[in-house]
């Protein structure tokens, strides 16, 4: 009888017991498959299950503890790996019917690092197709739901990921985010996500190799978990281009040390993006952030208006776009309407818009920098709007505003994206109708520890809970 | 009466003169004034002269010391910063008519650093117009003259610093490399420069912010003064969105501690870019990169054709050229025939080009890794021709080929720039003319204090000492 209060256990308490014996990494094993065979088919957040050879795992990394053998921070721990994130030997549809039946050869490299840190893959997690999408949806196998509310979505793209860690189906998960795709699942989901400074956590394989855009990153219920999981991603590689190591250490040790917000300077923005802000949100994201202030930490609002970045965005993601598919082209036609209407923008851009793009995305970067002058975090919501249907593709209005298009509503995150800046979501609260808010948290270049050591703040003071399963 | 025989020291020696009030900085100042007044008006390598400036930051210099004070270890040395490099208050005219009256307001980060360590900013050095060229001359000063022999070319765009360096017109210089610009030079004149791995020098103003093929490095007559510069270049700024603090502490100590080359895994490749060499050059790189045995290497002579990276580099150049030059691309018609090809040529580039590009230079990256596996350095020819005539554009032959554009006979540089690899040039021996052969040092990302530290070693095994001036 498998014991389901295994999966509400953080990851480090999950480690700890398995390296002192009292658990074994397989009693984890059956423990989240159960939660996984009960939960599963209602969210659709996990689309292929490795159970078999996640058991031969556990049982090896049983073995090793017996053998009192030297054992990583992540031992005996499933994952879950997004479906656009190669896995070797298990199916990796990237969300797409072209490769319904892909089985890659070579796991990706941050799937290499988690298993090195002795986590076990247990799950491929849903994503639209190619990751393109806020949302997690896609042909091959339907609509991820969101575990607070079934008749919602979760976002994504890394939706599936999200879904299961909050239920308790995985202790962790791995995600990949562009434009948001770890930053707002995780808001709608209730649980912490981040988006890592580009070239940190190795990104490999990947057709544009030296493209600051898509990064991989944790999706855990805790920000001592997150860290926990960046700890095994980060680290310099010979297999990218624009792999660096970290300046800091441990952002564990960081984390785990840090206990309050003396000393740190908070911005608070209610509209990066000059899209608007449901009201519920922006009033339950300024008040969390204000109660920063009894941690120690001064905390002030300010306009901080970075819209001029979306034209820019849009220039990058198109051509962004049609490198990454190049290989996949003659196909086009066969692809979903999110990502052909994505290629086609793509094939549009000049010479010329990709300059002025550029220029534009330079002059914005300075203003990042004056603005890190005076603030050590800039506090912003997650997400505009609220959990949607989740048989819409994509929210279509903002306080009864429309948006002008499917990617507006995610504007405040992928302008950070942009930046190369790195930023968590971390809960900040529920609406009236009991669903978790979201609060981006983003700083400078390689700050991943004291974003995420305000992120456990913000949840030790304003817990959220986890969805009833 | 100034005392030229400073002009002949090192860096490091000056420095440590001044530190032990042996010398002051006015006297070094002086020396080089002196040179400077009897050599550049026959090899017009410095195109400003800020003597006055430079004369007051001396004198403070040298009041810094009497007073005791903790100073820099570039302190009180005059440095020739590129004629495309901003200095604050010191005509910068990028080598353009366009530009011919341009006085900069702020200094590039590289400069504010440079000075940051005690540098005296003392003069500007020539370049093609917005370095667009492996020679140096433009329509504002005409050519530069190598010092070996004045009919010859000291190749570019750093031209006029690599020649200011050469003759002791200046102990130190900095330069900026895209192409080529900083080991092409080295390689013509016969003194070190290193290109440093993109990041690492963090490269302000720049429109294209995020582009990592022009970095700036230093142009210095010892391995060892390279890396004392260097070590004022690098390391992390908020000013720019891809920079990186160094991995390791200070290349000048590793390189001061380095004796030998025992346990190194070096390749030899005599025609990376498939475009031929220059037999003599090609005895003489391979002598020497074989010598290296006797200090305790491996050496191992390997074929290495990374050729299908010059499409690539072309597209990705191309881009880069409308991008750096969006300012000014009004003025089109006014640039010459150089810079006004590279632009015109990157605005047929298309997104389709682009994709293709990128695809193939992740493919040639995954080849360096393994290489990287295999072995540590990668030596091969710095020039795969001799210095060629002043009144000529660029090369248009190796071994009686044709090649095929002006760019053509740089590849073996270029390509280097196109994987984000750091590369050195160090003097390897002398031709049967008596004129300095480069071989160019290249290291896996970071490995900056390696290629430095064999840098110093083949420069003490095969000395091939300054042109006469």
């Amino acid at each position: 009888m498998a014991n389901e209060s295994l999966t509400r256990k953080t990851a480090g308490e999950l480690v700890a017991l398995v390296k002192s014996r009292e658990i074994t990494p397989v009693e984890i094993l059956d423990a989240h498959l159960a939660v996984i065979a009960r939960i599963n088919p209602k969210l659709n957040a996990i689309v292929t299950l490795a159970a078999e050879p996640a058991r031969e795992a556990a049982l090896k990394a049983g073995d090793a503890i017996i053998r009192g053998e030297e054992t990583g921070p992540l031992h005996g721990l499933p994952v879950g790996i997004k479906d656009v994130t190669p896995t070797a030997g298990i199916r990796t549809t990237y969300g797409s019917p072209l490769y319904k039946e892909h089985v890659p050869a070579e796991d990706a490299e941050a799937v290499r690092r988690l298993k090195a840190a002795g986590a076990i893959v247990l799950a491929k997690t849903n994503t639209p197709e190619f990751a393109a999408g806020a949302n997690t949806v896609n042909p091959v196998f339907g609509a991820t739901r969101n575990p607070w509310n079934p008749e919602l979505s979760p976002a994504g793209s890394s939706g599936g990921s999200a879904v299961a860690v909050a239920t308790g189906m995985l202790p962790i998960a791995q995600g990949t985010d562009f434009g948001c795709s770890i930053r707002m699942p995780a808001a709608f989901c209730g649980i912490v996500g981040i988006r890592p400074t580009p070239g940190l956590t190795p990104n490999y394989p990947m057709p544009l190799a030296w493209d600051p855009g898509q990064v991989h990153g944790p999706l855990t219920r805790t920000a001592e978990d997150a860290a926990r999981v960046l700890d095994a991603l980060v680290g310099f590689s010979r297999i990218s281009p624009i792999s660096v190591a970290p300046p800091w250490k441990s952002a564990l040790a960081e984390v785990v040390a840090s206990q309050d917000a003396r000393g740190l300077r908070i911005a608070y923005v209610s509209d990066l993006a000059g899209i608007g802000v449901d009201n519920e949100i922006d009033a339950i994201c300024r008040k969390t952030a204000m109660s920063l202030k009894d941690a120690g930490a001064s905390v002030e609002e300010i306009g901080f208006d970075i819209s001029e970045g979306r034209e820019p965005y849009q220039a990058w993601r198109g051509l962004w776009m049609v490198g990454q598919q190049y290989a996949n082209l003659d196909h086009l036609e066969e692809f979903g309407p999110n990502l052909q209407g994505n290629v086609k923008a793509g094939l549009k851009v000049t010479p010329l818009d990709f300059a002025k793009a550029e220029q534009a995305r330079a002059r914005l970067f300075l203003r990042f920098r004056d603005f890190f002058d005076r603030f050590d975090l800039l506090l912003t919501p997650a997400s505009p709007v609220k959990q949607y249907p989740v048989t819409q593709n994509f929210p279509t209005e903002i306080n009864g505003k429309k948006l002008a298009n499917y990617t507006d509503w995610i504007a405040g995150s992928f302008l950070i994206t942009l930046m190369s800046l790195p930023a968590g979501s971390v809960p900040a609260g529920k609406t009236s109708e009991g669903l978790p808010v979201g609060l981006q948290v983003v700083g400078a270049r390689f700050e991943e520890p004291r974003i995420l050591s305000i992120a456990k703040l913000i949840q030790a003071m304003h817990p959220v809970g986890l969805p009833p399963v």
